[in-house]
């Protein structure tokens, strides 16, 4: 049975609410995940909340019920709140909402297992979290492996980042490293490591792309760093045909990735 | 020379600041930009804005200069404001910017000359002003010729749209339109209409692509209406590989269009 929580100075409550800032996901190691349909995927895929806040107009829907049921056995927390407390927690002034607290997965290099995947997104200083979410969820749609954070990237775990990720960031791998770890793990095994650039005159849609095949992004105001550049085994280059000199990041990783996959169509 | 407005309740301030607001831009057919580098695309696409303001920080930048000239010789209102005044304008803390307020274009679909490109956006109630800005951003970069925004799209001369668009809202065309009046005015000339959709097996790799090409691009949470697919010339699937049933409405924009041009590459 779910606690029942009436009090906006609750623990829990309080505990869910501080999640939507960088510094407590990190302490306490949980991020946010809004609505049935997310949490849905997120129990398809395997992952269950730790806890699980809901008022009774969302608790009535048989799916909803079926996952309270499936949290509460797996010793999760289920906790029964008003609309008010509830629109406090997710923003949003939605009784049928659903909020879970989910474990934060481990975004060490080393739990990337590259060959399960021949495309793998890495994102330099993505300042954007909406764009990470975006990547991931191309990375969903595109059949790669999951999403290499460097550097001072935002927090893939911003509310904003699950939003836009569609469900993908339980379905994508996530790592988080600095740019010398990534090119450290990077040289040791296979892998070619692709970057867009306007600096060479080699077609997006002509290069020999290999893999695991890893499509460098870059910042979104600044692009690649040129020291980035040089590392790179394959610099693209997407044609401009207007006066801009950029795509935004998360465009400019879809049409490359979409790009390596068709170049493999036949193969 | 600039006017110099010290005061919070000066009208001029009030307007920009209002400007925010999609009632006021439509009632003034005004739209805010902000930032020397946008400024300037404005300007090199032969657009200056009716109002300029700036503090004496952003005024020193020799490009700044030569825009308030500009400006001014066009009979635009310059305005030499305090950082703070400024901060309050465009919300962002930056004694270094310039907020600029432009007139509105005309975005009647009569002005739209469809034999200036070869790609069209289409977008059916888009919701996200920052997707609308990013299609208008990946039209420039992909040689489009504009976005034409059906029902009850999100206003396109919003804050988060100028921004997305880097520029590009001063390059591409924009047109709003109901689907009846566009149909209408589709089929009165060239033209093919190009839908994503699950709902057919053929391959966005393979389809005949011809132009002037209007790709037509579904609401981001509920895609395409039925109707509306069944009056496309063409269906085109981008394939899904993971478990996501589509890609954010910007990256499925962006990944068709540069298939179409891609396919028309050698001819």
């Amino acid at each position: 049975m779910p606690r029942e929580i009436t009090s906006f100075s609750n623990t829990t409550v309080k505990l869910l609410r501080s999640l939507r800032d960088k510094k407590a996901r990190r302490a306490e190691r949980l991020f946010l995940a809004e609505g049935l349909r997310i949490v849905t995927e997120a129990r398809d895929e395997g992952r269950l909340p730790s806890i699980l806040a809901f008022a009774e107009a969302g608790a009535s829907h048989p799916l909803a019920q079926e996952i309270i049921g499936q949290v509460e056995a797996a010793g999760g927390d289920t906790i029964l709140t008003t609309p008010d407390i509830l629109t406090k927690m997710s923003g949003k002034s939605n009784p049928q909402a659903l909020v879970a607290a989910y474990e934060q997965p481990d975004t060490a290099l080393s739990a990337i297992d590259r060959t399960t995947s021949d495309i793998w997104f890495v994102g330099q200083s993505l300042r954007d979290p909406g764009n990470i979410g975006t990547i991931l969820r191309t990375g969903d749609a595109v059949g790669a492996g999951g999403l290499i954070l460097l550097d001072d990237s935002a927090d893939p775990f911003a509310v904003e980042t699950v939003r836009a990720s569609m469900g993908a960031l339980f379905t994508q791998k996530l790592a988080q490293a600095d740019w010398g770890d990534f090119l450290h793990w990077l040289r040791s095994g296979d892998g070619q490591l692709v970057g867009t650039s306007l600096q060479t005159d080699h077609d997006y849609r002509d290069a020999p792309y290999t893999a695991p095949c890893f499509l460098l992004v870059g910042n979104e105001a600044q692009g690649l760093p040129e020291e980035y550049e040089a590392a790179c085994d394959l610099l693209v280059r997407i044609p401009m045909h207007g006066r801009a000199d950029s795509l935004n990041a998360a465009i400019a990783a879809a049409v490359t990735a979409y790009q390596v996959r068709s170049g493999w169509r036949n193969r």
